[in-house]
């Protein structure tokens, strides 16, 4: 089967190198780059000009593969600074918003950027993603990891005390928080957001969680609504179907609401 | 505070009309239109003009507000003449493709449309979604579904067998497959997908999961996972923070898998 | 097969009457009594005699079958008066303290006898169940639930308010409670219980099971967890195997701990 | 406070001894054996004649809790040679059984004997727990497991081959089987069992479950239901109460089923 020339790998591609569920790596292809595995090593010059989904070989004979990076994981493999937000946690929260192409929206904070580099892409190409921070040091690495993936055009970084200072924005679309304390944001959110659209945030405490709502609640918000979302990998083998017996027990409760605009 | 003109209601907008979290309607917005609710009236004509936000009252009193659909609004509502995917799965789906704006999928089957109209949200402005069912009454359901949510213009429906005909398109970015017996779809979206690209697919009961994955193991497909996505909502209230009691245990299985090119 | 005589139904025996899945009776045999059910009527006298797992047949030639019940069918087949505790909750927390023939506990609330009889039945021959209300009416009903499945025999019942008085034992090998401020009673447990001994109590909401670990923190108790028990069911049937779709998400968080003997 | 002679702690007696949840031991009482961990050593001579519930120190000066051990801490302690049921799954599955004291039951397989060890408590003092294994050397380990606990009474090993010979035993309260193809054993329970008594069993993979209920249903049992039952952990912190972020996610799924008495 023929490949379309936009589906071959070129230099600065990003392509995951998939030997097996333990061994994946997301690289960006630069000509004469080697990775080594336990396996052997790849030379990324051999995969220049194939179709992605082209079968490789490493140095000790061993098959790899070379697959396009999916969104979750472009942000699973980000050089991370801090904890990140994950995809089933992500892909809950984004169908909660009204956001796609063209939306202007805001998240604080930037922390590594994986979320940013979701929302960059949702949003493109006319759309723009207002990411905040009070460490410089996160945004530069920010910078860096969109940079990586391609995705920074659309989004404008500021260090700032939001809690302090507030958003500079009026009327975005939605407004993502993802900071230790959502309950101090909660009134500089109203006034960044357009009237009946949506606030979402996420903590792993129920502590958190109670206190944001009752900020919600204070500041006109309505339809708020917390919830978790539990991730389960079913094992499918020769010897039988069940789920995996250790995993991730618990990363962040969701929250989400939208603005009222109270009568005067 | 001052809402941007691009925020007021207008006729055929879709507006979330909410009283409370039993009481809540998706209503395209026609001048004159009443709609009822066992608290009272609601006159759409009072909201024309006035943002989104906006708090109204019914004939007896009651507050409602309108409300920004969000995206999974606009999945749970539509016309339902199928069980449709649920955002917290479709949520996770999405992400574990790297479908974006301009990207082009193939959708099976069309089903009521709700997976259909958050594809063509989501590839929008530039992205096709070829979308593919046998029954010509779903299609016709479906067209209705996307023409009031307006998001048809980036579809292209085909009523055909798949599992006989095939596909016809080459080279797009994912297939999306909901059909009790995906297995007989696989080798068809082998051919449609670009190498490296991403297959989904859910079903409900354990054996399809096993059949679909074998079916993908034989075509060529790596890095295949199932899981399932568990919802949990936690119910915030004065006397105190539990989750809720009774609820959705189980939708579907989800399955992911990416195309590898086999060497000649 | 023939079956031993201690297995054939006589007068008195409680018996399971299983149509299907959404018709189960626990009935106590009584000579002439007929049990009424849509699929028509059951004739006891037709039962005695014979054993247990006996096929008999309603007037409408439906089969049902005579089944011993299990200690959950008599737990959640009592007349209830309050909330019960669910049989996948007790089997773990009885499991967490040592409790079993000839131990001495103590139970706070009655409530509807449910917990009760299962202490009863765990501590039989020689062991009590002092079970506390502070309701009379909530007393009675548990005593005629008792009388009803035969364990009546090892239980004290005291109608009293424990937070004002304190239990009237010294040295019980466990203290079970069930009341909405298990925070009052923990100093009162502590004095009745025998040390290094297991003290469990259950609470729906996160707020109760935080100020119960509090208090339990303050009156030297130890290896102090709480735990959530999720029962999910299986459906296994012709066209596959799946978890049910709908069913209980959330009953009660479980607290265990255990008495320290402080140093004068 | 005085405590009772009865709860003093003496030569041979069982005491989990807890530094904190990472720091438990479960030993026999011997004057002047050690027990060494990294926050220092204990004698156990200095706990003899002390009431459970005693505080100690390590040589280091840290604190030691003499505790009384539950009913799951003997089982998750016993040396293991197989991988043993959890107490979550085993307290749902005692609870659908009508097993109490005086009960005559049937386990097979013996394993580590952690299973064993609940049953022979659980039944004591006049009940007795037929345990059967194919493997000498798992009935060897168990004898010494019981032995350390103090239940060995009540119980009888054998050791054979039941899928081939069947049990020695008719008219058993309770058959619980733990083996890898349980099916087999389906028709040599029905055999041992009384009428209406109960089967359960547990298997890690879903076509295990699908297999043996096939096999349930073939031989005359009734009320055939399986479950899984998912524990999660709450952290109840200074900084905020959550469910614990990693742990067991899957252990295995439980089958209950009642034996019917097919009219000839």
């Amino acid at each position: 089967m023929e490949e379309r020339a936009n589906n071959l790998i070129k230099e600065k591609d990003l392509v995951m190198l998939y030997l097996d569920d333990r061994r994946q790596f997301l690289v960006q292809v630069v000509s004469g780059l080697r990775v080594s595995t336990d396996h052997g090593d790849l030379n990324l010059s051999q995969i220049i000009g194939q179709p992605f989904g082209f079968v490789g070989k490493t140095h000790l004979g061993r098959d790899f593969y070379c697959l396009k990076p999916s969104t979750a994981d472009l942000m699973m493999k980000v050089k991370r600074t801090t904890t990140i937000v994950y995809p089933k946690d992500l892909g809950y929260l984004l169908l909660e918003t009204s956001v796609g192409p063209g939306s202007r929206v805001i998240e604080l904070g930037t922390g590594s950027g994986a979320l940013t580099l979701v929302l960059a892409k949702l949003i493109a190409p006319e759309g723009v993603v207002y990411s905040y921070d009070r460490r410089d040091d996160f945004i530069e690495n920010a910078k860096r990891n969109l940079n990586h993936v391609g995705y920074a055009k659309n989004v404008e970084f500021t260090c700032a005390d939001v809690a302090l200072k507030g958003f500079n924005q009026k009327d975005v679309d939605a407004v993502f928080i993802d900071v230790p304390e959502p309950w101090d944001i909660v009134p500089k959110a109203y006034e960044a957001l357009k009237g009946g659209h949506h606030l979402v945030s996420w903590s792993p405490n129920v502590e958190q969680v109670k206190r944001t709502i009752d900020a919600l609640e204070a500041h006109s918000f309505k339809c708020i609504r917390a919830k978790e979302i539990i991730e389960r990998e079913m094992l499918v083998r020769l010897q039988g179907v069940r789920p995996r017996e250790r995993g991730i027990t618990h990363t962040a409760y969701l929250i989400r609401a939208q603005k009222i605009i109270v009568p005067q």
